[in-house]
């Protein structure tokens, strides 16, 4: 298949008129896109302005693209007319796998085979959803986190029969369109982003179901501690430069033995040779031929913009 | 124990040349008090000026507290001198267990009763810690988060000697000092902040095991993904948010059979409904009187002013 050039879409589909889809919507209008919104019914469309409405006001905040405008959506809810002359395809349905299989099915004819056709699932595999589709190689998942009107990543993986060129291409063109793209090479359960999180999130319930910790103090604990530095370089390089000079390789084999403690209900995996270059090297390509005081500054840097940033966003 | 009123506390000593301890010296440095650092030997000075150093320029951008001065720090090796004035010790020496029981040996005998010792220890109980102190009502935990000028975090919990009110007087103290702390009730290891770090970090060394990502894949999904989301909210709020007028509730309700997927290695606790209670009214405290919508918007504000703040930061 011949794709369009990624810089040549002028065009995006989004289907569905719920916080993803709408959050879509405000996204690519925001980076100056002409957006065809499908509604299932007419009925979604003042909720679905809500949305825009609210996502507009954080857009705007972070700089809006040139010739972008609110002016260039177009809402229907003929699923022929909203998909006629797009570039890119976004589709945020309900998460009920027959009823995305139908879906998928029908694009998969009406929609122009050089375009590429992405899914927001979070938790159906494209594998199952292409399943009835009858061109199947330009399916993709583009799996956004929320509120996607603001956070970056996009995961992509493909299904069985989704093509590596559309994977690529998909990653291409999310890139252009001002997200951060992680492609998946196996498609598996809660992908990256959410499977980190919900390690989180369980060891947070059984703190709860145990009586070791309330919510609030969870939350305080991750705003006051881990998260900041997280938001700014991560977990691995988090570790990386806290270890001064030996960095990810001081981590592992100084503090190795620690993965056999109880500091998580979550027993860690063994410390192969591999699996510790893998880390080490992995650190290292991320630092390039920065000295670990550089990123360690970079760092602080960071830290202090995004408590500085946080203090000024509360509201109590 | 009578305790000094906390706003009286003018004078801090520090125990330790490392990280820990300089970092601590340069927060109480910055808070505008009067701070006495124990160093083991005197070789160590130079490096920590230059903990001193790094640090400074984050809490000069952070803002420093009236009259707070780097001209306010004595450095000692000598412990009897270094804690003769003390209104408050905190004690970050190596984590080697004999090494603390005897120096809080020591320092139960040499500071005055009615002066609060806090450990920085990450993985040690004060418990074990105060096993050889003969005034150990007034020793506790007091665990920051790294780097220790920067993240607020402090972890408060006593060992089985430990009092109440000096639990409570270090919460205090720490609070005046410019510090978020969070008392636990329990001794658990790892406290809250990093048994709930190390669950994600533990599913990210398992996906690396696994080839499902690499560190840069798993660092660019953190930073791009959850971890903005975080730094503003925490994680029980940012799923209580996400819910819209259903919060944690629906959250827990719509989504607890998923708590059975494989979204992570780590299983889930049962979700009873005492669980299912804790965490919707620990969510419900925190929101107060406040609408989810202007909640969303406080959270949107937040991640665009931490998205902002952490480009500003980058030096690539």
């Amino acid at each position: 298949m011949r794709y369009q050039n990624p810089t040549k879409v002028s065009q995006v589909t989004s289907i569905g008129g719920g916080p993803i889809g709408g959050g879509w919507t405000a996204h690519f209008l925001a980076r100056g896109y002409d957006v065809v919104s499908y509604l299932h019914d007419e009925s979604e469309t003042r909720i679905f302005h809500d949305i825009i409405d609210t996502a507009w006001t954080s857009l705007e905040a972070l700089g809006l693209a040139d010739g972008a405008s609110r002016d260039r959506l177009t809402i229907t809810t003929d699923l022929e007319a909203a998909v006629h002359n797009a570039g890119f395809i976004q589709e945020s349905a309900p998460e009920i796998l027959p009823l995305k299989q139908d879906l998928y099915e029908k694009l998969g004819d009406i929609v122009p085979e050089e375009v590429v056709i992405a899914s927001s699932t979070s938790g159906i595999t494209m594998t199952d959803i292409q399943a009835k589709c009858r061109t199947p190689e330009r399916t993709v998942v583009g799996h956004p986190f929320n509120p996607p009107y603001l956070l970056p990543l996009v995961e992509i993986v493909g299904g069985k029969k989704s093509s590596t060129e559309t994977v690529q291409w998909a990653a291409d063109f999310y890139e252009l369109a001002g997200k951060a793209p992680l492609v998946m090479n196996k498609e598996i359960p809660g992908f990256v982003a959410t499977r980190l999180q919900e390690a989180l999130w369980r060891e947070a319930l059984h703190m709860v179901a145990n009586g070791e910790a309330t919510p609030e103090q969870i939350d305080s604990a991750l705003i006051n501690g881990p998260a900041p530095r997280m938001a700014m370089f991560g977990q691995c390089m988090a570790f990386h430069i806290a270890c001064g000079e030996g960095g990810m390789a001081t981590n592992l084999d100084q503090f190795g033995p620690a993965l056999k403690l109880p500091w998580t209900r979550l027993e860690a995996p063994e410390l192969t040779k591999e699996l510790r270059d893998a880390m080490v090297n992995g650190c290292n390509d991320i630092a390039g031929t920065r000295h670990f005081t550089e990123l360690a500054a970079e760092r602080d840097r960071g830290i202090v913009e995004i408590l500085k940033g946080v203090k000024a966003a509360r509201t109590k």
